[in-house]
């Protein structure tokens, strides 16, 4: 049907949202063969009236996509799923259906990995050591540490050196070598995985108006700077330390591909701000590809058929765009 | 002509953008007398085909308004002035601009003070020992310290309780008493100048995700919901604190009439990412009215005609608007 491998989708929660986003995500994607996804979960975790079909093998996929949702043999859920109720019984095939879906795109079976949220308190319960997602991720595939968040959106990507610490621990992380590591990474996927051949970084200040000139604040001169030379020596086109509040205009916006953050909410106000619904988390700095939903388990409102679609499609997407920049026809 | 009295307006920085602006606003403005105002500035810093008119009282403005400029008879520049360059000779001029036009809006003879854009480096050469603008009125009108900055855009309402210092001096600097002031404030202005009788406002939290029960920080339960808690006891209708990446998304700006917001750039990010060319500064606190448009003086491009008059135009707007309010027909 196509030359390129499936997208694999993890189960998540099975209490969350993810299952009825997964269907919502197959009927919105179904007439596009080259947009599939195989479905790495219990079946039992579907919303019931769901058509699926388990397949040996994710390149049994496209014969089954235009009617059913591929779903990979294996993964057992022990316990009944009921919606809204986190269940520590569930987390052993939550992180099955995580390692196995890495284990396929590692083998190029599938073209890269979108994972359904999962929520970290029950999956502690149940005995995983990790913060979140991401840092297993990195952990399979080999690679701990070498992560780094973006989260694109249809205006904006944004990429945070520092991410889910405090604002003052946020402050005391921030180092050259750090914004260089992140830079370097962000510019080498921009090039790899998104098709752009000459990719321009713009880099925050930390502080109000990027701190006048040390009036506000010395960061951006002791250390932003700095990074800044270090990258350009790369040959990475970057630009900054620019003043936070006035990088993400219109204008602004089209003088650069991504902005590096100095921290979490630097990013994710204007990122949210702007493209609430249609945000996407990408990781970047693995060996495979990988993205994700903008949004928790929602167990407040799962089971309930409300939830919008539209973060789970646009990662869908964007992984397939991402393995057709990665490995051209 | 119409009961209310006319806006004043400074003449700010006469080598910087202000003229042409005020040129461009009476223009815009010209064909509604109840949005006049009064320059508080000398004639020749106008544009040489700027019609203008020079007044006793700002009374007669509205004779004037159809076809020129009103302007304040009695300020005086002892330099000529050359565009895009700041001369400290101009400060005492610029400062007379201000003190004046703030005592018309004490007396009544105006109904508020709008302010063109100054440069603190060519005042501070002359002799001005304020930071800015906002603390040279607010020690005008006698109440050192009561000063509250609010950016009003179409879309959203902020005012950040800390403001012009590094980030990390803003950790330093957040208190229990300061959101309590700074809200207080806020709620008063919403009620009496901008016509909302119960007004709601949203605080946002310090941390990612407001600090995610105490993972990521520990402001928000020491510092801001002690804040919350006293405001409560006031009756002011206060929610939070809100994780702030997701607080300026057009469903949650709908549940809120002004975001009280912990530093400089979780403020004017999103309001400037929003609203870039539309917003206003207000100062809060003061007896007297006061906005200015979100811009300084621009002295690389001044003299050029290509400065955008919209800020100027709606910080014009909102200080009638906000006469209107304070004093109905």
């Amino acid at each position: 049907m196509t030359g390129r491998p499936p997208i694999g989708l993890t189960m998540g929660d099975p209490a969350g949202i993810g299952p009825e986003l997964t269907y919502a995500a197959w009927h919105a994607l179904r007439q596009t063969p080259a947009e599939a996804f195989v479905l790495f979960g219990d079946p039992a975790s579907l919303p019931k009236d769901a058509p699926h079909k388990v397949i040996a093998t994710p390149d049994q996929a496209w014969a089954v996509w235009p009617d059913a949702i591929p779903v990979m043999q294996g993964i057992r859920l022990t316990d009944p799923v009921q919606p809204g109720v986190g269940n520590p019984a569930h987390a052993p095939a939550i992180i099955d259906s995580i390692a196995r879906a890495v284990a396929a795109a590692q083998a190029g079976a599938t073209g890269g990995v979108v994972t359904n949220p999962i929520n970290k308190y029950v999956l502690r319960q149940g005995g995983f050591i990790y913060p979140g997602h991401t840092e297993f991720l990195a952990d399979l595939c080999g690679v701990p540490g070498h992560e780094v968040m973006m989260l694109a959106g249809p205006s904006l990507r944004v990429v945070p050196v520092t991410i889910h610490v405090s604002l003052r621990t946020a402050l005391d992380q921030l180092r050259v070598d750090e914004i260089v590591r992140v830079a370097r990474t962000t510019h080498h996927a921009l090039r790899r995985d998104f098709g752009l051949p000459s990719p321009r970084l713009a880099v925050a200040g930390l502080n109000p108006h990027a701190g006048e000139g040390g009036l506000m604040g010395t960061e951006e001169e002791a250390i932003i700077l700095p990074a800044l030379s270090r990258l350009r020596q790369d040959g990475i086109d970057v630009t900054g330390p620019w003043p936070p509040d006035t990088m993400f205009t219109p204008t602004a916006r089209a003088d650069y591909d991504a902005a590096i953050c100095m921290y979490h909410d630097q990013a994710l106000i204007p990122l949210k701000t702007l493209d609430m619904d249609n945000g996407v988390n990408v990781t970047l700095g693995l060996p495979i590809i990988r993205t994700s939903p903008d949004h928790g388990t929602a167990f407040d409102i799962a089971g309930r058929g409300i939830a919008r679609p539209d973060s789970l499609i646009a990662a869908l997407r964007l992984a397939t765009s991402m393995t057709a920049h990665r490995s051209p026809p």
